[in-house]
């Protein structure tokens, strides 16, 4: 397994719906978040100081952004709390699993920086360092700072955005509870296979809105996010999560080689779209 | 009261001992916390965007790095969520008080880095903005990473030092349970008045040995850490903190004026030393 610095790096974010019910405050499934604490463990040890994991914020990310105050540019606050406890319970999971994990809050390094191409300012200290030395840096969304004093929710699936920033272009890897954008909207299981970051907005049209709980813009908001990415050189996929599968290792070899059964999305430049 | 960018910047670390027991785990002493808490409210309304928050950890902090096994190089890791609590702790409560604060994770924007003369590498991001935004950044101590891969429990003494190599130059001023560094051992009410930053030998000989139940060396690491300040640039004080003090904001202003009767130890360069 690659383990060189030639291997990409990858950016692995795991939903919270895959562990938790968004609309059921504290919920946390916790067989299936053993299940993906292994997968994740697993990953690890195969390609050690390429992984970055962001986590999802579930139930308790969705809940700290519930019902705010539009008029109070602090209001996201509680966020911050939400979503340093869900990295920590990853952190100690993978802990009694021997990976070395450090949980890494995303606003103590980045900012929101309209003057940016990318609309962020961001550092690689000390996610270059942790890389380097073999440790899974454990991420999820936070809050960030707007040159306004205001404070930006930035939610998981922004994250990725941030760490190309910081870090280069990498693999990014989105596992969720469908198996990728669906082109017959809810139920359906016909899934668009590439979508051009450069024109995505024929993509755009197999959005639909989800349930009042979620605050994510669910479909929508990750289809933001990797045409963000994507046009920041990652290869971006959104593919179904499986908390039982056997292993995660697939994710490491060249995208052309995946099983076609594996349905996802793939939101790239023109380029990598396979003929 | 200076808000404009003339003004110091103002790293006010506040010492664990003042409102919690570090023998006793667990301990919280509520009203000293809530004068604490009032008095920084204040201090960063007269100083707005150029004042930073260090807290100690108290009884949280310690307990969480006593008995740690020295074979772990990741064993410190309990060290980061401790001290996530009580920087969250303070935040709550100043947000109480209608103050714009934000908790943040001091190893997620710096790591140990042995080729830099300070031996930190730490970038502005986004402490600088959130000062220019007249947003109060709350930090502590925390884990930092190594080179080697291991974490490093960099006590919130040594915060301070990361906040200069990461904003440059400033004043530092420790509120401990003592009036300063004691020239007459425990007990003794002798203050040495100046530490050359550049020849601190002589300000050692005064530092002796603290309870077993203290990580952090107290004293000695208190001047190990303004020396390392000092030698940056900053003008250091250590003095007693008062929870049922009227205000802070004598810290404010230049040092020269501050009464004679508050003692003090002040770390700096020689060009500093008051004749």
């Amino acid at each position: 397994m690659p383990t060189h610095t030639d291997a990409p790096l990858l950016i692995l974010k795991i939903g919270g719906s895959l562990f938790s019910d968004k609309s059921r405050p504290g919920s946390l499934d916790e067989k299936a978040f053993d299940a993906l604490v292994r997968l994740v463990a697993d990953l690890h040890q195969a390609h050690r100081g390429r992984l970055l994991l962001v986590t999802g914020g579930g139930a308790f990310g969705h809940g700290a952004l519930r019902g705010l105050d539009p008029g109070d540019p602090f209001a996201p606050l509680p966020f911050v709390d939400a979503t340093a406890g869900v990295r920590w319970r990853w952190v100690t999971r993978l802990t009694d699993r021997g990976v070395r994990a450090l949980p890494l809050q995303l606003g103590a390094f980045s900012r929101v920086d309209p003057g940016d191409p990318t609309g962020i300012a961001a550092c690689a200290e000390p996610l270059a360092s942790l890389l380097a030395a073999g440790v899974l840096p454990v991420l999820s969304g936070d809050c960030l700072i707007r040159p306004d004093g205001a404070l930006e929710a930035f939610s998981s699936d922004r994250t990725p955005e941030v760490l190309i920033r910081a870090l280069g272009a990498a693999r990014v890897v989105m596992l969720t509870d469908v198996p990728g954008l669906l082109t017959g909207g809810p139920g359906s299981d016909r899934v668009l296979g590439f979508v051009d970051a450069l024109d995505p907005a024929p993509a755009y049209a197999h959005v639909w809105k989800e349930s009042e709980w979620d605050v994510s813009g669910a479909m929508q908001g990750k289809l933001d996010a990797l045409v963000a990415c994507a046009r920041q050189g990652a290869d971006c996929f959104i593919m179904r999560g499986r908390p039982d599968a056997v292993d995660l290792r697939v994710l490491l070899t060249p995208p052309a080689e995946w099983p076609a059964s594996t349905p996802r999305t793939r939101v790239a430049l023109p380029s990598k779209e396979i003929p």
